[in-house]
């Protein structure tokens, strides 16, 4: 269809807003077919009124107040930012509680994907090495080392699908019997044992740091066992020097390579799968195109048995008493109160609160503030019921939806999510970011047409023709859901992958350093 | 010398306990010299009772109270840590200010190191593109981007000596106007700015974030020029897909190549060094042997009219009762009592304290507690006044010896360093680390021979020589600053750079992230 028709897109009945579809914004005395004529220039994706609003009078999209109006708008006015008073947050001590869950989803048909069976009965989407650190001092030393694992020994294990060092800013330094400090201990412990890396825990230390490394060493092994054959620790008497040091993880490395590369790809059902739900550098659309069609593979998902997690609190929050409502039952409702009100209370100790959650380009992609923002966010949520909530980095006990709460940073929340055992991510952008994770492959959806045009080498799904009317959610919805077995079957690579664009991890340590 | 005969070290003759210097520790009923019987073994570095201690007496080691008795304590005994109980750190609300400044230190003689000469008339010890990032989500794109600059444009401009991505954790999904990330913005800001990049500031950013790369711009810079000529943003209009956008940063980087080129070593006095000084996975030696040594070096610095840095609050802390003295005037003992109070909050809001510093090897090691970990730590700032503090991560104004407040983290602390303006840096270490910085050299002082033997290839001076009486504290002190103007003049390599080991920037973001 051409985009020279001026088009809006009004998501509720009741909604006073629409938002502008056309690629470049229409003129002011644009003329829709419905009548509405525009009073000013509106952006691409940014807000036009549908009636007249009174000075203080809510402000509704998705059927929901985002906002009042500062001053009386008319109706064809385009509302900016500046318009829309931001509303108090929902009361945290008023909600439904598992009023609402929806219907289990009905059982669906026979699906699988090609993937890694794990001993401990997960399966993976890759065949990983990954070499745990228990401190950022070894860093150095284990780059070092999987260069040279990558060159001299990967090539001799084909069944291998990468060699990756699990790096990050924690170990030592750090307040380590603090309150908190319990978030980035667990995320490490729960990093290491990823599907992905196929149980085949390594872990290089120093010695003398905080986090020793046995902290990393799965629940089920036998220590000395354990430490002989799986931690190499630099500061150990046996290293004459650095070629020593680098020989030592070289030939624990093969040890593990040799182990991994007797796996092959095997069926597996769906409810294998641990896929996780992102948005970063989101715009108008995102709840309108790519949340909603994530949410419907979301949905094909959890009926097919698999674990899916959506995340992020702070794009959650404003929006939680729709969610409330969906818990499974009042146990997980309290669950999903009680992570709202710890990051309530993180934010406040630190002098933020919500209102610091949408960025600069949020704004110019329309999303007044993170009412609007929260709304279409948990658009990724689909319609199932919420079964289960985990603090951060805890791994999931059920399958189906799950609430992971982590904090919206796209890095903090994917290492999260990877700590819950996610295997493969479903990531929309609506002003695009190249985001991508060594451990999972990311599926980049593009809320926009002109956006997966110009990045036709980065996104990996078009939803923008949901707004053009080219494709219904559904649609794109199905063909999400296809691209996710053909990806954690191996048999198709995400431009993420592709080019091996690949963030570092960050971990959520709200504990004090030192 | 042999080190078969039964050794020991007292720091101060007030002390009442001394150290083991023997690398093998000594077996119970082992006499020393002096006549002293070890009533039990005594492993290296650890303390043993030089006389008879009540319960709830003081302890003290360099003539100061490092604990009290947890019992009575006979001499030959052997003190672990178990037998000092932490005292009480130093009040800030009683502290003499600038009682006892030392006086200036004589002008020293002609000394000079041959750096790379900034416009803004610093001078680098390294030649270096550094291609900052306004957030983490460029990250891969950059590291993609490096890759190709370092293979394919590198190899034409031979002056050129690296070039370094400076990713970080930050930049969104961070709370940017909490109060306290004015720490993280600036680090940012000033890391591009560190001399050994030669003012050559470029940056890549998103488009979206909240961190807009024009933060990074230096103040004297014209923004609309600055943006066209220095910054890469990856969602601009223009960039058609992934290539586009490597192919405008490898042009910008061969601009700044180009201009790096042209630059040539040159006699620089040594007033235009900034040296940072850092201990990491310290033990008992550490304030006897290296961190006296480096303190000998400083002074040498000092005399020469470099800028001398020490840092770490939280190991300055409990002998700050013997640094603020030490100030130059009494607004910089205040300064100096305005970051340890900093602190103090900032840990308190976290649940922790200072008994949360020292490591398992610390205590390995045989240092008992902070207090004895500080009064070794403060060695490496040698007798000089006290000129300045700066608050993490802020840019010095004098030469001399300054107070630059960051958390002992190895990695903080360093990243805090080098947005000071660090450009070569000492590092102490008794149990043994290969830290290593991309941006400036770290030389590496061993405080035992053991371990400088052991770890041939990675440390650079052993001050362990210091112990065993091989050498004094005068000439290992000389020996570390003749080394420095070796590695700042580009004469001599550290181990850490020839084996390419180099840890993350890692910021310090008190501030909440979202």
């Amino acid at each position: 269809m051409s985009t020279d028709i001026p088009r809006y897109i009004r998501v509720h009945t009741d909604d006073n807003v629409a938002i502008v579809v056309n690629a470049n914004g229409l003129p002011a005395g644009t003329r829709f077919p419905c009548g509405l004529e525009l009073r000013e220039a509106v952006p691409e994706g940014h807000k036009v009124a549908l009636a007249d609003i009174g000075q203080g009078a809510a402000i509704l999209r998705y059927g929901q107040v985002i906002g009042h109006a500062t001053r009386a708008i008319q109706r064809g006015d385009w509302i900016d930012e500046t318009l829309v008073q931001l509303p108090n947050a929902p009361s945290l001590d008023s909600l439904s509680l598992a009023t609402a869950p929806p219907p289990p989803c009905p059982a669906a048909g026979e699906h699988t994907f090609l993937g890694y069976r794990n001993a401990d009965g997960s399966a993976g989407t890759r065949n990983v090495l990954g070499i745990s650190t228990s401190v950022q001092c070894v860093a150095g030393v284990v780059d070092h080392a999987v260069r040279r694992i990558k060159a001299e020994l990967l090539p001799r294990y084909p069944n291998v699908d990468d060699v990756i060092a699990l790096n990050h800013a924690y170990g030592c330094g750090v307040a380590i019997a603090a309150p908190e400090a319990v978030i980035p201990i667990r995320t490490l412990q729960n990093l290491a044992l990823n599907p992905n890396l196929g149980g085949s825990v390594m872990v290089v230390g120093l010695g003398c740091e905080k986090l020793q490394p046995e902290q990393l060493m799965p629940a089920s092994a036998d220590p000395k066992a354990f430490a002989e054959a799986h931690i190499v620790r630099l500061q150990d008497e046996r290293h004459l020097g650095f070629n020593d040091m680098i020989d030592s993880i070289l030939t624990m490395a093969e040890q593990r390579l040799a182990e991994l590369n007797t796996r092959r790809r095997e069926p597996c059902p769906v409810s294998d799968l641990v896929v996780g739900l992102q948005c970063g550098g989101s715009d108008a659309f995102s709840g309108v195109t790519a949340n909603p069609a994530v949410g419907y593979a979301a949905d094909l998902l959890v009926q097919a048995g698999a674990t899916v997690m959506f995340s992020e609190v702070t794009e959650v929050r404003d929006a939680i008493h729709l969610l409330t409502p969906r818990a499974a039952d009042e146990e997980v409702a309290r669950a999903l109160i009680r992570e709202m009100d710890w990051y309530d209370r993180y934010l406040d100790k630190g002098g933020a609160n919500r209102s610091a959650n949408p960025t600069p380009g949020n704004k110019r992609g329309g999303l007044a503030n993170v009412v609007e923002k929260a709304l279409g966010s948990i658009a990724k949520s689909g319609t199932s019921p919420i079964v289960d909530v985990l603090s951060p980095g805890q791994r999931p006990t059920r399958h189906g939806l799950i609430f992971a709460a982590t904090p919206a940073s796209d890095f903090v929340c994917g290492t999260l999510q990877l700590a819950s055992g996610m295997t493969i991510e479903v990531f929309t952008t609506g002003r695009g970011t190249p985001y991508g994770l060594a451990m999972a492959p990311v599926i980049k959806v593009a809320t926009r047409t002109s956006l997966a045009k110009r990045w036709h080498d980065l996104m990996d799904v078009d939803a923008g023709r949901i707004a053009t009317g080219e494709a219904s959610i559904e649609q794109v919805g199905q063909e999400i859901f296809d691209l996710i077995i053909e990806v954690a079957s191996g048999n198709q690579t995400t431009w993420a992958d592709h080019w091996g664009l690949h963030n570092a991890l960050t971990l959520f340590n709200p504990a004090p350093i030192t």
